[in-house]
Parts: structure tokens; C-alpha cells; sequence
């Protein structure tokens, strides 16, 4: 297991609703000395009231930003704050639920783009807890334009708060949450509207409603307000997971159409397996590899991997540079599936690169 | 409220898995004498071990058989007790999932469809409870045919098992069980089916599910083998309510795709109050009205306002016939939501019936 001891240092947070606020909470805790900003003062003032923060307003020695604003204001927020020439040091991060744009629009080495799977059901800095994120998935999106100690700061961090490190490519990251989060809301509220509008006697259906229809239309109650920023900041990712549904949904009612008996049976057979698949949340693999790689110490080698992994369908648990004493070369440290390890450690190998494979407890 | 005390006599099961041995426990617990057979006949003899029957075989003196059989025997299996000269008074009534093919195929006077919406997630005998049914809706299914005093049998015996009664049209249920159950359950399979395929990185997908996925998918977890032949009986129903929903699904789809915040919002808002609205397991309308209409005691009377009631939207809590001394009228006794009753109390005076409506508390 990757473990790397991070000295707390000065934090700022942009935002400081549930996850904002969680954040400061979780840093406090652990040493580090926070100030918040919020565009709502008085919402700033409640998380130095909770204990989320230090102080409220800016912190110009801070060493890592925190940008946890809606998804339309963080790419700006970043480039403000890596613009000043008084932060040279500055490694900014973000907590949006969407990443191509962000990432793209901020496009600076020294921003990281990040997305704590938690939280999301709940709105607000009341929820606010420093261990929302023990055990929960913490994606972060290098690109080839991102620098390493920036990455190793911001992975650093976010395991120091319990969370399980993911590393996808945006583009990777926003089709996933499209076809797992994004795309299945959108499907909880149209059953929900499309049973209520076209059943004649509301009051029978209603009661006629069991478990099964309980569960699947459970999202749609909460939190309208949110989804139409996810549904436009993610619009092209969702609208491709949604025709792949529709396709998917086309084909299931020709089986009853035709009444395709092995056909249904199937497609049932297979989902129930998947989801009996599914892990309980945080759930690592059972057995993780460690694969060390020497490479230049230098902008692009993260994304170098997450891609050629991503494109292998392999995913990468932990990643981060370890420096040499040299300065100029370093080794890369990926945890990936034991499963997968050997072809990519191939396929590494094939690259030209030296490579080892160690499998973990 | 409508009461009936009716005295135990003496009832057959066929088909004693999870619904007929907890029809059996219970029937018993109330003092019915209860036989039972099964196709398999280590299931009857496992129904007699655990204190759902009596006896194990046919009751040819029988007031009432309950068929609890696959849908796809339930006809054939009531038109042979009701064909037999020897059971001239018996009773028949099914616990099927689908009722327009099995009521319009048993055909007969004496049987009255029925449809407890109880105990699908479970199968099997093992599972059996004389409680299952307690605070449950059971949908009966009068038609034009079905003879009142068979009716008021199977109605007094149903609510005597805790259960909500409600009438309906065989035609509104199975509309309604493919809207809230049939096509949800296809559609859970289906979205967990399609993340699965179309996500290249299965590991990743996995750990970005997160709650509302796990709900929407849970029901896809469960016995894929009963819902083909649950596909093929209620095929109709099923795909004209498929259509519907894909035909909104492509409109909230379309919406994202042209970012229409305020189209998104206003689906989204819709679903929520329609799901916080979703009442709890067997929760009656806050207000109830009796409406009491003096009819001829004969067939298709029920039926007449089961489809009176069904065509004006109102939903029918319980329904009976209560009889005259004179013998050739009855006063039809039916329970509809308080809102409704005023509307449907004028059509039916607007009918040439008398009518009276008392609002209960």
C-alpha cells in the first residue's frame, strides 16, 4: 500500500457548503490551519462557527486551494487564484461532479481536478462531517498537462482524509458518472412522472406501488434544484449514456414483444448477477498489484499511464510519483487489480519502459 | 367502514408455495378447515408439516378453493373445480399476478379474480406467514359475469386476512401492474445491464455507484426466472406502457440535450412532489365516503360500477352487495375516496339509480 506522511499546511476553501465545509472540518482535524471564502458571507461565518475553518477570508500563504463552489464558478476561481504572481506555489484542487469542463477551462499544471463520491444526497454545511470521506471513492483527473508534486500533493491530502484514490482521465470520469449517477436520476424521475401521468386512477396506482417501484423512483424525491447545472455542465456525456439506455431499453421491450422467453430470461440472468456484483461502497479489489516504473520526473508522465490503463479497461486504485534523490528522474507508483497487472506490466514493457510488478496482501 | 363476519368453512389450496401456505396459515388460524395439493407433492406434504393445511388432497365439500398455481395454470385449474357437478356451491378465486388472460379464461360465474400485492420479492413455501396479507392491498377483479353472492365471499374472506380490499377492472390491473411493477423491474435490469456493458472500465463503474444507482437497481437482483412467463401474460399491458415510457424518456433526453433548464427543473420538481407524495404500504385515503345505491341483486351489477368508478378515475376501496329480506334487490355498498364521491354520486343519480353518500370518518 502507498502511504506517503504530508505535513499539514495552510489551506483556503472557496465554498464552504457540505463538502467545502466537510473539508475544513477533516484538515482541522488533522493539523492544518483553514480560511474559507463563500460567495454567501454568512455562510462563511457559520463554517468558522462550526469549526470548519480558522478564519473567514482569503489566506495569500495558503499552499493548497480548495474549490468547492457550484461546477459554473470553479474554472474561474482557479485561474484567479493561479494567476497571482504572490502564489507561486499554489496547487489548486476542486470538488465538481463534472470534470472536462473544469479541467479544460482551468488548464493550468497546477491544477488538479477532483470529485469526492459522497455527500451528494445532502445539501448544505449542516451535514457537514470531518468523516464523510473515510472509506468513499475520491476520483482526481490528472491530464498531460498536470505537474507531479502538484498530483502527489492533492492525492496526498485527500487520502490523509480516509478516501480511496481513483484516477481517471475527465473525459473517463464524466462518461461514468453520466451512465451510473446522472443518467439513472433522470430515469428515477421520468418513471416516477410518466407512472403518475398516464395511470387514470392516481389513487390506485399509488397504492398498488410496491417495493421494487419505492426503490427505483427514491432518488427522484430529493433535490431538484441541483440537476439542471449537472444535466448542462455534462450534457454531451449524458445524452450519449441516455441513447446507449434508450437502445438498450428498445431492444428489452421488443423481447416482450416477441415474447422472447430465453431472451428475457437472460437479460435477467445477467443483470442479476451484476448486481449482486456490485461492492459494497469504498470496497477495494480483493488483491491489488503494485507496478514501479522509472520515469522522467516531469509534466505528462501521470496522464501517460491513466490513458494507456484507461484504454486497457484497467484501473489505476493509487498513483503517484515517488522523486529520486537525482532530481531530474523519479519512479511511478501505480496500485492497479492484481488481475490486470501483467498485461499491462506488458504492455509497459513493450513501451519501452522498465517495469515491476509486485502483487499485495 | 364495511364489516362482514363470516363464519370458517372449509377451503382448498391448490398450489401451496409462499402465497397459498400463507393463505393456508392463515385461513387456519381463523378456523377454516384447509386442504391443499401442489403439482409437486413434497410441497403439499412441507404445507401440512408446517401447519398451512389439514390435509393434504382434494375437499370436495369445499366452499372455497383458492388457486395459487403459475398464472399460466390458474384457468385451466378453475374451470375444472367449477365444471364439477359435485361442487355446485364452491367458490373459486386466484392470487395470479396477471388477470385479464386468467379471468377472461375461467369464465365463469363463481370465480372472482384476485391479486394480493404481498410476498413477490420472496418465493417459496419456507417463506409462508399468516401476516403476509395484513395491511396489504388485494385487487379484486369483478367482471360483468361475476355473481355477487361469490363476491361478497371472497371479499369477507380477504379483508377477514387483514387485507385492502380494491376493485378493479381486470383490464385497470394489469394496466396498472405493468406501470408499476412489469416495466420498472425490466427497466432496472436493463440499466443495470447497460452500465455494465457500456462502461469499458467495469472496475471503476463499480465503485462510482452510488446510492440512487443501488436503488434503482436492487429489484434486478432478484429470481429472473418468474418474469417470463409473468412477460408473456401480461405482454400487452406491458409494452403499451414500455412505449410510454420511452417516449418520455426520449422527451427528458431531448431536454438535456438542448439544455432546457427550465423544461429539466419543472420534470424534475414534478417527480419530487410525486414521489414525496407516494403514500406508505397500505395507506388508506385520509377521507373515505359510503355510497349506497339499492340494485337488483344479480350479475354485472359489481361490474357495472367497477366500470363506472374505473371510467370517472375513482378509486374503489371495498365494495359488496348487501342483501335485501325481500330477496331480488340488494343495496350495493361501495368505499371511494371522500374527494370523489360527490362526482360519482352524481353520475350514478344522473343514471337512473337512487343513491346515497355518508362520509365516514
Amino acid at each position: 500500500m502507498i502511504s506517503r506522511v504530508e505535513g499539514a499546511g495552510r489551506a483556503l476553501i472557496v465554498g464552504t457548503g457540505l463538502i467545502g465545509g466537510s473539508v475544513g472540518l477533516a484538515l482541522r482535524a488533522r493539523g492544518w490551519r483553514v480560511s474559507g471564502l463563500d460567495f454567501e458571507g454568512s455562510r462563511a461565518q457559520a463554517a468558522l462557527e462550526m469549526g470548519a475553518l480558522d478564519a473567514v477570508g482569503d489566506d495569500p500563504a495558503a499552499d493548497l486551494a480548495v474549490v468547492a463552489t457550484p461546477v459554473s464558478a470553479i474554472a474561474g476561481t482557479a485561474r484567479r487564484l493561479l494567476s497571482d504572481p504572490n502564489r507561486a506555489g499554489l496547487v489548486v484542487t476542486d470538488v465538481g461532479g463534472v470534470k472536462v469542463p473544469v479541467v479544460g477551462e482551468a488548464d493550468h499544471p497546477r491544477f488538479v481536478g477532483g470529485h469526492p463520491m459522497a455527500g451528494s444526497e445532502q445539501i448544505g454545511l449542516a451535514g457537514a462531517d470531518p468523516e464523510l470521506f473515510v472509506g468513499a471513492t475520491w476520483v482526481l483527473t490528472p491530464t498531460v498537462e498536470t505537474d507531479v508534486d502538484s498530483f502527489a500533493t492533492v492525492r496526498a491530502v485527500v487520502s490523509s482524509l480516509g478516501a480511496e484514490v481513483v484516477a481517471l482521465t475527465p473525459e473517463d470520469h464524466d462518461r461514468l458518472v453520466a451512465t451510473m449517477s446522472h443518467v439513472p436520476h433522470l430515469v428515477a424521475a421520468t418513471l416516477m412522472n410518466s407512472a403518475a401521468s398516464h395511470a387514470e386512477r392516481e389513487g390506485a396506482l399509488l397504492r398498488l406501488a410496491a417495493g421494487g417501484f419505492r426503490d427505483m423512483t427514491r432518488v427522484a424525491a430529493g433535490h431538484p434544484a441541483i440537476w439542471p447545472d449537472i444535466c448542462a455542465d455534462n450534457a454531451a456525456a449524458i445524452v450519449a449514456s441516455f441513447d446507449r439506455l434508450l437502445a438498450d431499453l428498445g431492444a428489452v421491450r421488443d423481447l416482450v414483444a416477441n415474447t422472447d422467453r430465453a431472451g428475457l430470461l437472460g437479460m435477467l440472468e445477467r443483470a442479476s448477477a451484476g448486481r449482486r456484483a456490485l461492492p459494497a461502497r469504498g470496497t477495494r479489489p480483493e488483491q491489488l498489484a503494485e507496478l514501479r516504473i522509472p520515469v522522467p520526473d516531469r509534466q505528462g508522465v501521470l496522464a501517460e499511464f491513466t490513458t494507456l490503463a484507461g484504454d486497457m479497461g484497467v484501473n489505476i486504485y493509487d498513483i503517484e510519483i515517488a522523486h529520486s534523490v537525482e532530481g531530474s528522474r523519479g519512479v511511478l507508483v501505480m496500485l492497479v487489480e492484481g488481475a490486470a497487472a501483467r498485461a499491462l506490466h506488458e504492455e509497459i514493457v513493450a513501451r519501452g519502459h522498465g517495469c515491476t510488478v509486485r502483487e499485495l496482501e
